[in-house]
């Protein structure tokens, strides 16, 4: 690959430029009062993709947002190379945490603070721009496809039936995904597994209308307080899933592996420093990278019931509900677990309440071999631009239709992320760093070159 | 006591349009836009007052609404009733759910349906034409005050002061009240227990912003994780508080009394019905009213924290927050358990998290003994009217003041109530029985004459 570097100090304006334009759209898929917003961004995407050089680009249909895809064939025997990424984002909230609005992007200490700066626009965005360079320097050694979808925020819901309806289409070799991160701005890092995901809501209810709580406190089931009983049941003292079968599925990591992971730089102190608290926890035997990694998790993302407004109240309300999520390791299933957790929380309802528990939303675990070709493509690209040999890691986090992709498709992936932990994506003040955008798109095209080498 | 039904058959129709005068007035204490009605009211009462025949009335400014003052007296060496009522009524929301205009007085059913129909401007009102037949048929056997004050809705928050500040105004033998109920229409009842309150706020801190759930999950405490263990370790097995010394100052009541407390009329299929639960809960070894009424109890009264909006978000959230309410029985100390829940709560936080408790609220509970002369007065003149001895009952509620007059005052209650549960006070629909209505009228001044005869 030749002139890379000053094919992106040449044209960096005029990326950010396009860059801020689609972030400027607020694609937040979860609200329906974006659905306008959804059209616009896939609108912005095949422009992107066609201007980038693209053969062909087209907005397609699914049953809720839809997919843009694009595509350049330069020679049917060539391997091919399916860019898969996300033009919709997560909500906002709570917005008055933002040092400056999430929808207009701006730079600050060398890092474009707005959503989707990293998750996924920014990094999707690099993808788009290392094609422009390769077809322009007419150095692209592979056919590419473009799929981004619209929904990765809500669980990629239709994407599946779409990827069903579409083998042939995206047929490829491999598919290459920047949606993760990577260990720190000088330690590139290739993530090699995720973990899946189950998430519910429940709602608990207890007498059919808000009661008195002082003519009825104490000879009536409370919900809240039945609820939070219920939650504290989930975990036991040594932090491990109560639910019975939970681990049935789970791979012992060796202890290899264990040495291995144990490997990556993480210093415990830091970690704590960055997000303010003075003890970490969870389950018992693991460190914190395997806690995340390799282990499932068990968190409420929500929680809500009776009287929230200034002041005090007296109520014995009648309802409380919360919103519950596991993550989950890769040999997990997800539709195993969101039929247990029902079974299992409803059975452990005193007879005092009625409990409903909602299977939300759920994705599969995913693993990458290490020795898979593609990836030892993607490590040697992030060699020659960062001078170090990337760390394999199991990231925390689910893509779930990283595991459709496998299923539907029968494809891996290859996880390239240039995400920063500070980058906090789904937070107020998400932000991407500058040198992270520049540097995706220099690390991007040497991917291609090694993958058809490789490939050959 | 000679001539008091026919006084009341003779003026019924008089009675009526002067409550309603009353009522028209919508003094609804907690929304600064009824300011004036708040004065209106007081206005009013001042003219009721006076035409029944005090000697002087007066309104008498507080920090917030004025207080209503007024008295006869006949002699110096006669006993000395202290009437209190207040004038102020809660907001009328949800207002759809009214068959009529809440300000706007209806008679259905031999009802009169309106805001403050019970509560307490319909059971106030009997105090004043029970002392104008007293007056007017020259039967008055006491001195008379009368204390009607306009924030019993928002907590009394300035008639403490007051009391304080107009000690020899206000002195009296025993201060009578009606603003609670009775069990049923032919079931006269005398509340002789009221609970008092705890009441915080907790705030539970664990990182510094919302973490993505995946990257974190499992490696990080979780504060609604961990607010709902910490909650339901407030509570045991057997449904007691295991705050230690909580219970310390509960005075356990006799054998005897908890045998005539169970002889109330109290059905547990209807209660069950009419909340809709299948079962009730609450501490072992003790009925439904026993927990209710003489035993404290331990409610959520509100819990927020997290995602909570439509769908799916994962995040493991920064902060949880709940609302927290204890009930205490008569001689728990209400300071003393706001601190002691407060170093308790914090005490079980796990280091993974900070936890702020700030007491919001709180108030003491009170007793009324059965052997004191107001009580048997109260007694003989309900079995004088029903033919039937009234039912000494505890209360769940709480009223605030009533202790803060004792404290302040050095001076016992007597709960008089003519309320029924029907009466639907502070909800939609809100009604008092013209039954009731009359009979109290009807039952006060042998009230007067029996207490004047014990105090001789």
């Amino acid at each position: 690959m030749k002139n890379v570097k000053e094919y992106i100090e040449a044209n960096k304006d005029r990326f950010l430029e396009e860059l801020y334009g689609l972030i400027r759209i607020p694609s937040i898929s979860s609200q329906s009062e974006h659905k306008d917003d959804m059209l616009k961004a896939a609108e912005y995407w095949k422009k992107i993709i066609l201007e980038a050089g693209a053969d062909k680009a087209e907005i397609m249909p699914t049953d809720g947002n839809p997919v843009v895809y694009g595509e350049k064939i330069i020679d049917p025997n060539a391997p091919t190379v399916l860019v898969y990424g996300h033009y919709d984002v997560m909500p906002v909230d709570p917005i008055d945490l933002w040092d400056s609005p999430p929808f207009e992007p701006e730079i600050r200490d060398g890092k474009i603070f707005a959503r989707g700066a990293d998750d996924d626009k920014g990094q999707a965005f690099m993808h788009a721009k290392a094609f422009e360079f390769m077809v322009k320097t007419d150095q692209l050694p592979c056919n590419v496809k473009f799929m981004v979808e619209g929904e990765e925020e809500i669980g990629s819901v239709n994407l599946g039936k779409w990827c069903e309806q579409n083998k042939e289409l995206v047929k490829a070799d491999i598919i290459l995904v920047s949606d993760t991160g990577m260990i720190a701005e000088d330690i590139p890092s290739i993530t090699t597994g995720l973990r899946g995901l189950a998430y519910w809501q429940v709602e608990v209810t207890g007498p059919n209308r808000d009661l008195h709580s002082g003519l009825f406190g104490g000879g009536v089931a409370n919900p809240i307080n039945v609820l939070s009983q219920m939650i504290s049941k989930m975990i036991d003292e040594k932090g491990m899933v109560t639910m019975p079968g939970f681990y049935d599925d789970v791979i012992e990591v060796s202890e290899t592996e264990r040495s291995m992971l144990a490997k990556a730089p993480f210093d415990v102190e830091e970690y704590k420093k960055a997000i303010d608290v003075e003890e970490l926890a969870g389950e018992e035997g693991f460190s914190t990278m395997e806690r995340t990694g390799i282990r499932p998790s068990f968190d409420i993302c929500g929680i809500w019931g009776g009287y929230t407004g200034e002041g005090a109240k007296t109520v014995l309300p009648s309802k409380a509900f919360a919103k519950i999520s596991t993550r989950l390791v890769p040999n997990q299933d997800h539709e195993k677990i969101a039929d247990m957790f029902k079974k299992h929380f409803e059975s452990i309802a005193p007879k005092s309440v009625k409990v409903e528990v909602t299977s939300l939303h759920g994705g599969q675990g995913y693993v990458c071999p290490i020795d898979l070709p593609a990836y030892k493509a993607a490590e040697k690209a992030y060699d020659d631009i960062y001078g170090i040999k990337p760390v394999p890691v199991r990231s925390g986090g689910s893509i779930p239709i990283i595991s459709t992709f496998e299923k539907v498709l029968e494809t891996k992936s290859v996880l390239m992320g240039f995400g920063l932990e500070s980058d906090a994506i789904h937070s107020p003040n998400e932000n991407f760093p500058l040198i992270q955008f520049f540097n995706g798109i220099n690390t991007i095209p040497y991917f291609y070159k090694y993958f058809a080498e490789m490939m050959k």
